[in-house]
């Protein structure tokens, strides 16, 4: 009895100029026939695990249950280790460098319920090279999983609380304001912050109401249009994140952030 | 009795360096397993709509009928309706924002025969975001056409000429020659007219033969070559319009047209 | 009784940003519903015939052997053939511009053995526009020869020596070293070299000792790490060809080279 191959979802840094994705995709398509993939982006900063990590949890909700390849892998080649895991809701297969990117949608899908080391897989093509991991361990790792390969089989299993995890910052009431900080920025200079409408209740602040982010007054708004341009804004983002910008301009010049920093938000 | 799934092609303005894209086809493989998604392209540049609906227009010849998703979306989340419609022909259904995106397109088709506003359909996503209707409207609704959903049961019916058109200049022939327009430009400067081969037929225009386009000298040809280096041209593109190019160098540059600039083009 | 269609991989120079990659698609998905597509890449420079023959060559054994369109077309509409070849090795069929694109893939693959010219195919589109061959002859050939079309029926058979190649530099071994030549860079400023590792036997050059190339003392190590930032560095890169790196910075700007200049290295 054959059965289908389970969809697999791809992001990485590798962008799209050079054949690094194609390559990719060719070896899945070899060892896995049939099998549905989806790029859910390539774009990524080169080597930011974080970005990667962030999009990745944002991402894969949206994605079909099946085998989600990451490669953001600064350190390929050196001593971080190559794995597959499980997650405890919907059966997710995660495939990818041992540095992070995994760990944030590990978590948004209730936890790893087993994962493997599939830095020396049989899955794996022969010989690996130094530097391409992505075409020679992960993704003919992930394809083989795909194509019905049992988890445990692929590698040497390891404990799920030794994976690594991703330190990240995070939001924290205080009798001052809601703490938060600046953990990304797209192109628009949107800032996105580490905290969620719905945990917004014990803050005081109320959708439709004047805020303050540190000095500079905001408008907790809905949509761009609910204030005037060049005008600051809080607001829920597309993935239910809280978010800064300024309609037609750019939060981030504007307030002066970096990654991680810290602003505080209160009411006005 | 199950069928397969429709083909469907995706037209957007999100850029793929983010996982907008991506995003969307997942939202489709989870709800039209199997259907087949062509990407036409997602690089329009942010926001302009009569660009994608020039291309989906040129496009669309060239694509097996199905399901055509197009999303170039600047009032998202204002009053614009989100619509999807039959065309007259080849059973093509369009879906995308009510903004004129469509409209050229369908008319390509024979027009517009059902519409319904899927504004508030009962395959969107929900919860709805307030900045993303492509992943929680369009492409679910594409799908479910897709995979089989009725048009007529996706939203509520709207008249086809309730329809929002798109407002182009019109190539008219004149006394003092056939006056065109710049409808679009592309990165090597080459100039879109508003106007086909096949309608210069009164004009005196002939191909082989030397042109007028205001004050310049051009020359009607077939390919590049015919042209030194240099030298203004006029053509057919490969979509069968018009269009002006400087061998090696910028049309655009050249004359310092402008979008939907007139321009007369004469027999020198 | 029907069979499956063959995998069709695509590369080629025309960018995302514009609809061209899009419209082969969505006419080879007219001609052959279901095939799959890979894309290899689309960012090749511009009209660079040698850096796709390169990618192609280097691409080709990690894609499933099937149908393998390929389009760099500097003189699209001049008297260059349209060709389509099967190799000796693994019954892979090439489609594309006859101008050397494909010699060096077919070469991989055993050679050539049968090659028909399909310039006037009756697989093509019609009409077939001066400009656009990918949409009008390549991709619809390449899908009707996945769909299972012959290769002897597609077009007018043509001698395999005829087939246009590519002239390259060749790698010598010399009395003062061994002479290669800079074949191509990469975005980051490595150099790839026209040889592989496994040629150097004879050389005096040993992985882990130190090199000279010209007069810049250099490394011969496996992967970036085993060097300091700012130091030159020979190395197998992930195609199993010697390449030229700094770490952390430019080999390109370090040696000032150009494409196929000459460099001697020999033992430090």
């Amino acid at each position: 009895v054959t059965v289908a191959p389970r969809p697999i979802t791809f992001l990485s840094d590798y962008g799209v100029a050079d054949e690094f994705v194609g390559v990719c995709h060719g070896v899945m398509a070899r060892i896995a026939p049939g099998a549905q993939i989806i790029d859910i982006a390539h774009g990524l900063p080169r080597h930011d695990v974080r970005a990667g990590a962030l999009m990745l949890r944002k991402a894969l909700p949206y994605m079909p249950p099946g085998v989600h390849l990451a490669v953001v892998d600064p350190t390929v080649g050196g001593e971080r280790r190559a794995i597959a895991l499980r997650t405890a809701e919907e059966d997710r297969i995660l495939v990818g460098p041992d540095n992070g990117l995994l760990a944030l949608a590990a978590q948004r899908f209730g936890g790893t319920i087993d994962a493997v080391d599939v830095s020396r897989s049989h899955h794996r093509l022969d010989p690996v090279s130094a530097t391409f991991h992505g075409r020679d361990i992960f993704a003919p790792v992930a394809a083989a999983l795909a194509a019905g390969a049992e988890l445990l089989d692929a590698g040497d299993p390891i404990d799920a609380d030794e994976i690594t995890l991703l330190h990240m910052p995070m939001a924290m009431a205080e009798p001052e304001g809601l703490v938060v900080h600046a953990v990304g920025f797209d192109r628009f200079g949107n800032i996105t912050l580490d905290v969620e409408h719905q945990e917004l209740t014990e803050t005081g602040l109320r959708l439709g109401r004047p805020v303050l982010v540190g000095d500079h007054r905001a408008h907790y708004a809905v949509t761009f249009s609910d204030v005037p341009p060049g005008r600051l804004m809080l607001y829920e983002d597309a993935y239910r994140t809280l978010a800064l910008a300024v309609n037609r301009g750019s939060a981030q010049d504007l307030l002066g952030v970096a990654l991680d920093d810290e602003l505080t938000i209160r009411p006005a």
